[in-house]
């Protein structure tokens, strides 16, 4: 029935399209096997995308050609530009999505290329031979064979959802769960364990008084997701800020005899920076209220997504309790929140490729290696399919460093130190930060994706002209010089200090009171200097410009670190044979199988001395 | 947590978004559960509306103030009036719709209805008091109350998936059952029964050739189906008609064996007149080829309906026979075909209103009641709506005769004769379908839906202008005579018998040979006479004008039938105390407690004799 496919990529969710359109683009043919056709690319959770490094991370995505960031321009109702007064380090792109829209959109997308076969099933069993990955077994019974699989079955796999003392089976609420892989996972050795994660209620936005609330408007003038000429948004939909208060946490506090968390009925860890309700109050005992963010989950529905609300707790105490919020005192629910645990796969079992060290040509991406979020899960879908592309066409592994993308950071960390709870991405996992910006991921990557094939030819010469120009423009801004009369009524007019010699525009801009927005308003001939070159270009010039002494500084350190990276080891190097390692850095480095110093010395577990020793013996 | 609500509505199908939108329209307040907020109006099975007898309906429903119309109107993707080639009576319109915006569309028009909550879970037991409904209890184990409960659960209760010998509880693939309710029903002295119902294939347009195939495009002027204001189409994709052969049939052969449906595993009775191509293959060996209708699921989806090849044999039969279809021989299937059985409750057992005789306030509609179809579950779940609206504020029950529309003649038949198979509506199960046309249903019904509450005012002014106008213009046509030397030019070229004395365009446009379209291009003066009558009134005119013979004939019938259907009986009537009715007679009687002697006539199993000795005993 079916021919041998190059990759299958199981389940349909961030993860799963980003793998399966990257493969299917660089020129595998691909089937994409999900429970339901009208499911694909469901936002399970809030409908948004980006904020806070993970904004970066599509960026990122973009950047090598993959698929969320188009998606997320194309279907976004609001965009925000974060921490705007901060560094450029710490610039994230958020947006609120349509969640009809964006589901919608990733199926056209998978539809329009043209080796993306889809086929809707349940993948139960993994076909092996010779320890290879080489196929599947669905539901059906039917064996599909392919050169490859990747696994990306979110929180399918023996879902259980709480609700109060209520649990049932379930992928998401009124979707089945998987069975099956775990099992055989397992007895092939594969180390398994849960994880749990929760949704707060959806209410219905006719039901909420928005004048109790504060507003948060989208950008003025709002950016957008992809380097591609996706057109940002003429008209934006709002969010509003309330809060709880101790009245609502009162009666949250009624039903924890019932709660699932707190009486130890749900195993899995949760994930720390995304807690339920009850358990902020229970946890943070001294804050009398905590920040409900009420997001609309679409331009035309009244549904509407209650963040920071999320809770599973009785469905009656959730009702009583979200209607003392100022705003929610006649709330209609559409459905409670609930918690849902899972099995995952701890991600030390992975190389850097994403493949799995027990299963050759098996990759996981997404929830199933421990991670939260819809951009953590995207980007290693994207990796898996362009490392499941890579192995099939025997190519060279496609892997990121740390200094190159948050992308590396994150696969980096959960292949070294794998991660107890569900891991999500922060600016402060990255060493490089100044380096992994938003505004530069194009030039961090794109020629990487181009080189694979995944990012078009004429992607790559956008930003080799947004490089070119913002090279032109730092000589201009150099050679062009001013007379202390010429540029000292500006300056004045900017509160710094005035000129005694002639100084170019460079140094000027290197003052932390003058930009070259503000310059311009106080010097207007200086816009003809800026004629012709992009505001890319123009805000990459700048940031370099200002910022050029950190990013050197952390250039030399990433240098160094290289050094590390650049000492590689053997695949089947025989660790048993240096004796003088510790034992138990023996242990993880047998079972990390790192491919480089650079990366042995971040497992946990090995330490410096094992490293020398390493160094030594690999010295020789 | 909840209100008591006058009205909860068990299912987001065609039946039960109708019913919904039905009663909060009139005024009730309404909770709508669905299993998933996702799927409230999923087609499930073929992407089209309308078609012989049941586009009809949905001119009916769009006449009384349903929904069905205005929704197919805006979300259709092609148009056609079928049978056009015959008299009006039997003209049908049809469309296809595009799937995904059809479900949209519902779901924004149910949101815009401020009386109409939403609740996401499973209905599992009606809540009973004194032998009436009053609420639902939910799988989430919460008790909802209202004062009247409308059921329309689809294919769900206890609904069963075969493919070949694979046989797994679902409603819809990838979706689950839902059980309790047929058991409670039965426990409470309901009969239940079990019934089939197939969907073919889906397959990847991408890998049609449709060079093989004939094309079917839409109408070049495409007519629509409400009569508001909604837009005809401007662009229309069309639809691909294939066939099977004698290879396809061999191949179909080969899965007799394990098929579910020759084996015996399945119980239910499917549709007559939507058979499995397994089934047709079987009933009518002497046919070498069956035809194979391609339809597109939506404006830009690459997924393909084949209809005609609804099947339950396993999926690697499917897959094979399809492939030697024409233009098939690479096709590639999103999912294979798949037969469900489910519970239905002989709908003998349901008022004239579709309440049930058992339970008060509990009102079944949709295939729960054994029909098949989009349209014929739309209308009930109408029916249903607007009646237990009325129940809910003491008002008259709404009953809708056989001569008034195909919904009186399919609840009429639903109720009196039962149905052993899944029921479908046909021109030919309606004895007065000259009266019951497409092009006359708002003149037939708008009164009636406005005298409820749920036609709008605009809604009936537009129909009383139309029957002004049209009255308007037969007159007109009666008054204006030619004399033969003015008309006989245009009668030679229309190839018509001169005329020899004034004549009038009435008495000219009752011969075959002339139509108004015909006459206005022979003779193009008449132009001036139609000046500012609408379309639709001229139709109008001109049917009446051609076929008033036969309806003055039907309308002599119905009055004839209708001196039954006014010889009511009363509720409580004793049919005990008759003792000269036959056994068989009076049980069916006393089961179904006709509210007319006509009624009473048309339930299988009363004699004639029967109905003699109760006009007697009424006369008394």
């Amino acid at each position: 029935m079916f021919p041998e496919y190059d990759v299958i990529v199981v389940g349909a969710g961030h993860a799963g399209c980003e793998a399966a359109a990257a493969a299917a683009t660089m020129g595998s043919s691909v089937l994409l096997i999900t429970m339901n056709m009208h499911t694909i690319a469901q936002m399970s959770c809030n409908p948004a995308m980006g904020g806070v490094a993970k904004g970066q991370i599509v960026r990122e995505i973009d950047a090598l050609g993959g698929q969320s960031g188009i998606i997320s321009d194309r279907t976004m109702i609001q965009f925000r530009m974060l921490n705007l007064s901060k560094g450029p380090a710490m610039w994230s792109p958020r947006c609120q999505s349509d969640r009809v829209l964006f589901a919608q959109e990733w199926r056209n997308t998978l539809e329009e290329n043209p080796r993306v076969d889809f086929w809707q099933d349940t993948a139960k069993e993994i076909v092996l031979e010779d320890g290879k990955a080489c196929g599947v077994v669905t539901s059906l019974g039917i064996t599909i064979r392919s050169k490859s699989v990747v696994l990306t079955n979110g929180t399918f796999l023996n879902g259980l959802i709480h609700i109060g003392e209520k649990q049932f089976g379930g992928g998401r609420t009124g979707e089945k769960s998987a069975t099956g892989l775990t099992e055989q996972l397992v007895g092939l050795g594969f180390e398994s364990g849960r994880m749990k994660t929760g949704t707060p209620p959806r209410v219905d936005g006719r039901s909420l008084d928005y004048s109790k609330m504060e507003e948060q408007p989208g950008d003025e003038i709002p950016s957008k997701f992809s380097y591609t000429d996706t057109q940002p948004l003429a008209k934006q939909r709002s969010c509003w800020i309330t809060y709880t208060n101790e009245e609502v946490h009162k009666v949250l506090r009624t039903g924890f005899e019932k709660s699932p968390m707190f009486s130890g009925r749900i195993k899995g860890i949760g994930p720390r920076y995304c807690p339920s309700v009850e358990d902020k109050i229970n946890r943070f005992a001294d804050k009398d209220r905590h920040q409900i963010f009420v997001e609309p989950e679409g331009w035309d529905t009244v549904e509407v997504y209650v963040n920071g609300f999320s809770t599973s707790l009785p469905e009656d105490v959730q009702y009583a309790a979200m209607r003392k919020i100022p705003g929610f005192e006649n709330a209609k629910m559409f459905r409670p929140g609930y918690a849902i645990e899972y099995d995952y796969f701890p991600p030390t079992q992975l190389k850097s490729t994403l493949e799995t060290h027990l299963v050759s040509n098996l990759f996981f991406a997404g929830q199933i290696n421990g991670t939260t979020g819809y951009e953590e899960a995207a980007c290693q879908g994207l990796m898996a399919g362009i490392n499941a592309h890579q192995n099939v066409h025997q190519k060279e592994p496609f892997t990121l460093k740390r200094s190159e993308a948050y992308i590396g950071v994150l696969i980096d960390d959960l292949i070294n130190k794998g991660t107890e709870e569900p891991y999500r991405m922060f600016t402060s996992r990255a060493e490089y930060r100044t380096l992994l910006r938003q505004d530069n991921a194009d030039i961090r990557l794109t020629a990487k994706g181009h080189a694979l094939g995944l990012a078009s030819q004429e992607r790559l010469e956008k930003v080799q002209e947004k490089e070119k120009q913002m090279a032109e423009l730092s000589e201009k801004l150099s050679q062009h010089k001013y007379q202390p009369a010429e540029i000292n009524p500006a300056l004045e007019r900017l509160d710094t200090s005035l000129i005694r010699e002639k100084t170019s525009l460079y140094q000027l801009l290197k003052r932390p009171q003058i930009t070259i927005a503000k310059i311009l308003e106080a010097h207007p001939p200086i816009q003809e200097l800026l004629e012709g070159y992009t505001a890319d270009a123009i805000l990459q010039a700048e940031i370099h410009l200002k910022y050029d002494s950190y990013i050197e500084k952390e250039m030399l350190l990433v240098e160094k670190m290289n050094k590390l990276e650049d000492l590689s080891i053997v695949e089947n190097f025989n660790y048993d044979a240096v004796t003088s390692l510790s034992y138990e850095g023996r242990e993880k480095l047998k079972r990390t199988r790192p491919t480089t110093i650079g990366q042995a010395s971040r497992i946990s577990g090995v330490s410096p001395s094992d490293i020398s020793v390493l160094m030594l013996f690999i010295g020789r």
